[in-house]
């Protein structure tokens, strides 16, 4: 601290850490928030968590000696709102949770787990909490993620803090229930990093896109150990952008491919856009631009597109065909980066730039492009990106 | 970041630092506003701000050639609620704040500052922003806050977080419009801070106990001096034991002196007790526990009380006589420091330790204490703490 001449400086620093681990089996999760932390437990368990995967998780835990009170939280995306965190507040409160120690625990989909995280860092200013994942876009994003939010005012995210979980266990046996929908949806993630950051993940996902788009108990045990690896790699590849930004004092992000329109066009779709389907949209739609421009090949474009057919993502959706949307969608981003686009594209599968010049006349023109590819893909042409 | 055999650790470092600064006048303000940053500002204005005071700031911001959209928030605690600060996150979306500059100002007392802090840490996961207090409890005690916060579910503050104000600008003019019972509202803070942590502050306010309870305009230049150095050694002292825990790592805080039963009381009188009154109390009910376990003189009891009653405070209430209610409001403290009541008392004038055991018999006899000071007073009696 430092006052001179009627002035007080204050300088603070603040550590954050925590970590996210790979766990093979429900035991597994038990053993490590056993070893991680004590107490009697408030659970958060998402309502759309099929009952088995509940039973087993609680079980297990009251197998293990825990004491714990349950809620339930819900799950999907027009349920991440204000009031539903504000319950969680309400269950903290009545429940006396502690400031810090006994972390409450939160096991569901990403929904579930932004609701909790939520209301965690306005309990009393910030408890801790556990997260379990139980949606592929959840383990291989939001497990990382120190960011926490509900929608409002119609928009994504809009309101939120920084508060990451102390701890978050990624159990991969999840998925054995998750609706196809729902796994081509936390590909959609996947292929972002991929395409933006990391050609060899772009490989592995070429490679075993067919094994990632099945129900996972139709996967044979090799091609299992292979979408762990892509898991982990994802997990590993999110946490290497996030560390040295974590409160995003530098808002050129890679990550933030795309990202740039697709949180409008989302929250105008919500009926029909999931939030990995539209950023899979959003990174086709920069892809094209970034192709527009010479910085990516023919050749890249293609296997975009031919991957994330096989991901079964949509490769098509008419809100990319909303030009007034997509200038609003650009302009808020634009906003949320502090007046510049700092739109990440691609030079290459794997690798980024940023540009801040992004206008109505190239928007046209990568939609008309996207919207001729779609049609190509309906006529079962080979040849998608030919003359876009 | 580390991984490692399925595990990855994030640790993230964030520095936080911001000003407080004192001004002479409203010129110096404004120019340190400009100096700060630029850019159209979004400016919440207290609604009990008298409007000689919201025109000076506005006319000469107009002067100094800055653009600026007005909203006005509400003062007064029963005004701190969740709602409120939902409509500055509205208005913040509404003129499209950004992200990094062109903070946002807010001018008002402690309840329109938290307010507009807490809006500013949820929208868009927080933005800057810039106070300027005008309530003698805002100058020296939220100035150097890094709390935000609303009342809800019925308990003082039970809903925040923490993100201090880039800059704080204290102007001690604005007090010359303050009513007098908000004036001894803002000296409890004061209080508490010289009573627990520095013996030559407590010999200020003994001094100007007078001045400091009279209106500001009465006060000659002389004594206006003496109070801006308790106004700055007061913000000095805050910020000395803030800055070294700024997210509370550490429960055992002596600034939570007159913090312990407050709360609670404060809410379930919330018509009839200040902030600042409510800590008071405390503040004197816990000099008396400390009274009877034999750390604090009788003679410093006694100078304790003297003071307070100089400062317009009150040194009884009937909520500081109900048990069942002193008991909730230390139990639900311990919640909040995780467990344990580390409850500060005094061990002399400017000095604190800390205790985990204060029972039922202890809190009964401090409120029968607390009466009968209170009846010697009734009863003009000089030697106020005896056989007490
Ligand atoms: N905090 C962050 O930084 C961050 C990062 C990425 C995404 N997110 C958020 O994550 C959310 C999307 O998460 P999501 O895709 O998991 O959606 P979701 O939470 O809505 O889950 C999808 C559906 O699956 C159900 N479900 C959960 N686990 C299941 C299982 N094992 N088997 C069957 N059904 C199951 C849910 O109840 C829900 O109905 C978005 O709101 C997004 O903003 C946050
Ligand atoms: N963030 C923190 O860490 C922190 C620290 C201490 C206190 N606080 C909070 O501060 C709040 C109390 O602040 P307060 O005492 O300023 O109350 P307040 O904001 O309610 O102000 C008191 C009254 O004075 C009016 N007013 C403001 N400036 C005036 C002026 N110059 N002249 C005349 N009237 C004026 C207000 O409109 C209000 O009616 C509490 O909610 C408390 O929790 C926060």
């Amino acid at each position: 601290m430092m006052t001179a001449n009627r002035n007080v400086s204050i300088r603070a620093k603040q550590i954050v850490s925590y970590d996210i681990a790979l766990c093979s089996t429900t035991a597994e999760t038990i053993a490590r928030i056993v070893d991680h932390s004590s107490g009697h437990r408030l659970i958060f368990v998402d309502e759309g968590l099929p009952p088995q995967h509940r039973d087993e998780f609680l079980n297990q835990l009251t197998a293990a000696g825990v004491t714990f009170t349950v809620r339930s939280v819900p799950g999907d995306e027009e349920n991440k709102t204000l009031p539903n965190v504000l319950d969680v507040v309400k269950a903290m409160n009545e429940c006396g949770v502690k400031r810090r120690s006994a972390p409450s625990i939160v096991i569901g989909g990403g929904v579930a787990l932004d609701i909790v995280g939520f209301a965690a860092s306005l309990y009393r200013r910030g408890v801790p909490y556990i997260r379990v994942p139980t949606t592929l876009l959840s383990m291989v994003d939001v497990s990382v993620a120190a960011k926490t939010a509900a929608n409002h005012l119609g928009y994504r995210n809009r309101i939120g803090t920084f508060h990451p979980a102390s701890l978050t266990l990624v159990n991969m046996d999840y998925l054995g229930t998750l609706p196809r929908r729902h796994v081509a949806n936390g590909s959609g993630e996947i292929f972002k990093l991929a395409v933006i950051k990391d050609a060899k993940l772009f490989d592995l996902i070429e490679a075993y896109s067919f094994s990632l788009a099945k129900s996972p108990d139709d996967i044979f045990e090799r091609e299992k150990e292979a979408i762990g690896e892509i898991i982990f790699r994802s997990i590993a590849g999110m946490a290497e952008e996030l560390e040295p930004n974590l409160w995003e004092g530098n808002l050129e992000r890679v990550v933030d491919y795309g990202h740039t329109f697709s949180p409008l066009v989302e929250m105008t779709h919500i009926a029909e856009l999931l939030h990995g389907e539209a950023v899979a949209l959003d990174c086709l739609f920069s892809a094209i631009i970034s192709y527009h421009r010479g910085t990516l090949s023919r050749r890249a474009l293609e296997r975009l597109f031919q991957v994330a057919y096989r991901l079964d993502l949509p490769v098509f959706h008419h809100g990319f065909q909303n030009i007034a949307l997509l200038i609003d969608a650009i302009a808020d981003s634009a906003i949320h980066r502090d007046g510049k686009q700092n739109a990440p594209l691609m030079s290459g599968i794997g690798s980024a730039y940023f540009v801040n010049d992004i206008d109505e006349t190239e928007i046209m023109r990568a939609a008309e492009a996207m919207k001729r590819i779609h049609e190509q893909r309906l006529h079962e042409k080979t040849d998608l990106v030919g003359g876009v």
